[in-house]
């Protein structure tokens, strides 16, 4: 239980941190879709460690290897099984979690959940799980092209520092992922500060899909809203999700709130886009914006507070090589998240009217 | 499709705001559990509109009568189908939008992803289609009672007055459900001066469960965090969610956020709990905590911009009988959607190990 | 778990024989579609007891209300809460089997698998249950007449009476629903007289769909072939199903069961059609057939072994009112649960291209 | 959409005949499992092409690889990835089939539903992808071994030759997996013939579960009988199922197909077993019995009419190696299916009661 998501474009992943290979199967990707390797690891490259100073130094290729469900160059409908290898994975250093539990991860609830665990590298909780999100997502991405779908995101705020400008261009030009180069710059400088003290940070991530036609979205239960927040808050580090004005309606009127309607060359638009794109729980028409909180990396080498196995206190100092901030590489995480739950939004909404 | 939710335990909600009923039918849940109306009917009674001066003064008997699952007093295992009856409907008050949409509401988007909708009170998209989830919720709940799981939520903040203190027992004895009665004063004066202005504020809401025991949850995708998103987001007028520090974490260093871990007479504690009781998406044993933000009431009873069926730019002014704020009514539709969470992941767990 | 069956047209049944109600609720029949009580109710009117001398004489009206999903005519997108009111139950007759088990019935092993169990008429193992299935599936087979999709059924077999003519008018024209009315009248005959023996005989119904194109069938576990046998052993009294030439396939050679392919007037149509209209569990275009047998009622007006709840041997003559033979009654269910299976995966084909 | 089986048992199939490796995922097993690769290829071996005179000679190794989900000898819990890499894949063979459709098989059907398809070898459609249902399988069985739960399938039937005695030893002694020596020589002739004849035949298999607690089962659509329906008709080539007496019930009175029951040492039993274990769709304690027709084999070498994907009548003559009856290697494969099903309910069961 508990691998898989979605409902008719369906993605189970599957594979540990060091065991021999991760991957992921998605079932239900329509056929017709063209489709390659090369389409897929142009979003794993942007998820993969090693790419700069302020990520992990760990080499892993992550290349994929599609196994099934493509057929010169198209899909065929049949399930798409990917999978990467295992190349670079030292478990030595993890030795020490195999009795204690590091402070901030899964070691303990997996440990009294299943009565045992794979403790190398984290295993099944670590987040090198996101390759078969990012992965399958880019399958996602790739269908919601076909229909001019495009989604994106970065890194809006870490630790204190906020951007306060916005070009796109900028994202992929600097390594924390922001979209204003002045911000980006203070946040280079922040996570370097956070790794010499030993210690992270976390910061929030802006998502957006441009495109989305209105009416994706299934309520009551299967609302737009409420599968990105499933979505978002299965990613490893994401503590919140917030869509449209999110936290800030608390304090809002409803007048001020609510986006009124006008008609912009016979398509219906809203005058503000407070709500984030949806209504009800189906997709409006305009942008969808959501954010999320990560949290500060778990893994900080300094001596922290634990019990080991036996039921002991004990101290433990996590070694291994980690990210400061986890923001910049769980971008394209929660992108390939939010295109999951548009894909299968997208097809699950072909059967809305006879 | 969309209007069940769970695994296991599994409701479907069902019915219009001026239907002749509404109703929900819970299948899975497990045999054995004493039942009653009178159970059912306490949740009711706290989600029900008309109770006081804050709320709205629609008359809603909300009277639950349960058809089938439940045989001499226990849960049979069958599917239990509960319904209330719609009395007190005055539809003609909804005509006007019957052509144009009203922001903030669902009306325009229902109408693109259908085709056609019941217009009537707001009809599927209608908050009264939480009745459904609060009273499949209070049966989650006396699921739960049977391992002593204790769910409960209040209003912690509205507009920009915040709870200060905590007393549990004052939750249900003020209009807001803020457990702290001097905040709740000052809360229910900017309730009724919304009203006043014809207008609404919006809150956040906080929702717990105490006793729940480490190992609820369902890695990788449906993780503890996950689920509780999902359900949250599923919730009229909810725009966000966040589980322990939440959005607190984006500014936090990592040797902060993380909970140590200590030996607590034989049993595994945090010495924090930042995290709301979840690690890796598995409950901890620590109290769950999630909070969510409720926008202001989208219906005001001021002129708006909108548009009408046939495309023109129109006015609307939306009338009929509203709450200024939706936080105290929401508070026990978000302790029955944390019920029903917790009570799924409480069966699917039985089938983590061998 | 267990009382819902669908994929995107999905339903779930709730209700006990002698409960106050009964009803399904269908989650995600695509709006638009004309609807009304009126053509649900044709549906039930050909399932229901009392309607002939071959069938119980219970008095059930079996009238459907609509209590939501529908809107001025047409569905709406929203969940269909269909019930119907148990009028006509007296209990008294079953007190017997509060604490013996009927052999042949559920009320064993559903005492074992629960701890209790409504046993009042049989409880939710009643075959009263197929009343939902027939009224969800009278709107299956609305959904599938807008392309043209028609679904019937019939009794082929009746104990060792076989039919050897087909007239479809003649279905209806007699009690025991079979197409041949020399061998109907033969079977109308055994009926009689297994009833003067207080006994029940058996049968096999044979279900067809004309029309269904090419493409319908999610393999490799959701293939065409896998639903209807899904869909068919779900039925009370179903004890096999075949496809096509079915069990007679045990006895022929390849080049004999292979169903060769041409062209008709730019269609592809195949010579024979032993296959029963389905290729690599997908439908090829020509006629679905499928047939299954019915096991003579378990209700004997004759003493018989069995057991009491405290593990005490004991005889039982079951009393009340039964239909000597289940087959003519079973024939609208068959009919509704291929509408269902064929409903579902019509809309899932809708996402099988881009 | 379509190739994933199982509620919390959860598998998901992947692969095409000629690609590169095929695959099976298992989300939901329980931890605590001890698992190998040995305990799955014992099964698989047991699967595999070439291991007689009377199946294909076709050198495939089948050799299972565990990638994850299981650690130091024991399942955790996390899913479980099996793989195994295509070797001897010549698909020169398959270039006519390319363009025309072979008759018996999924040819046309994926064509018309996918608009185009990896026709090498049969692509998704291949008898192939059963190798991802026995490797899980084995996983089931040892799940169900746990408790004492023992699956197990044999030929009765090869054309018109039926097993006359049984001896369960006798099963894997023959070529046939027939359990009658006797009529296992006279299969294996007829199986010579059909090959020799460049023609193929069916026949019946058998399939019991001993050992089954009484309680198993979800109904009313999740039915024990239902599930074993799905999982049989999956399976392809497989054209009926029935439970018990099965197609035998049509000719039976009511009193001599009921099971009386009687108190054997405490233990609830039945005098027969005409009801093959199961009673209202939950199992009885008794063994499991189920039985399943299989087609002849559609590939025959001998000239058949066909189409060709231009619209043109054709000629097809299909070469390759291939069994002249599924059969007996269907047997491994319709095991795995009856444990994936009861490995399945077996865990649902457990939130049968509070």
């Amino acid at each position: 239980m508990g691998s898989s998501f979605g409902n008719i474009f369906r993605i189970n992943t599957w594979g540990e941190s060091h065991g021999p290979a991760l991957g992921v199967v998605i079932d239900g990707c329509p056929a017709g879709l063209p489709m390659s390797e090369e389409i897929i690891q142009h979003d794993l490259d942007r998820r993969r460690v090693g790419q700069s100073k302020v990520t992990s130094p760990r080499q892993e290729r992550d290349r994929v290897t599609i196994l099934s469900g493509v057929f010169e160059g198209f899909t065929t409908g049949a399930p798409i099984s990917l999978i990467t290898y295992n190349a670079d994975a030292d478990s030595s250093k993890y030795d020490i979690i195999r009795d204690r539990f590091r402070p901030g991860h899964a070691d303990y609830t997996y440990h009294v959940k299943y009565g045992r665990r794979d403790h190398r590298g984290g295993g099944r909780s670590s987040a090198r799980e996101t390759w078969g999100r990012v992965a399958s997502g880019a399958i996602a991405r790739a269908l919601l092209a076909t229909v001019d779908v495009d989604v994106y995101a970065f890194v809006r705020q870490l630790n204190s520092i906020k951007m306060e400008t916005f070009d796109r261009a900028e994202i992929d030009r600097n390594l924390v992922r922001c979209p204003d180069p002045v911000a980006a710059q203070a946040m280079v400088e922040a996570v370097m500060a956070a790794k010499e003290d030993n210690d992270s940070i976390g910061g929030i991530i802006e998502i957006r899909a441009d495109n989305v036609p209105p009416g994706w979205g299934e309520p009551t239960m299967d609302k737009l809203d409420a599968l990105i927040g499933h979505a978002m808050l299965s990613i490893p580090a994401v503590k919140g999700v917030e869509i449209g004005m999110g936290f800030e309606a608390a304090t809002m009127h409803g007048k001020d709130h609510n986006d009124g309607f006008y008609m912009d060359n016979g398509r219906v638009r809203t005058i503000s886009n407070n709500a984030g794109g949806m209504l009800g729980g189906i997709s409006s028409g305009e942008q969808i914006v959501a954010r999320i909180v990560v949290k500060p990396t778990s893994s900080v080498s300094q001596e922290q507070q634990t019990v080991d196995l036996e039921g002991n206190d004990r101290t433990i100092l996590v070694e291994g090589r980690h990210d400061p901030s986890i923001c910049p590489r769980a971008v394209p995480v929660a992108e390939a998240m939010m295109a999951l739950v548009l894909a299968d939004l997208y097809l699950l909404n072909r059967a809305a009217q006879i």
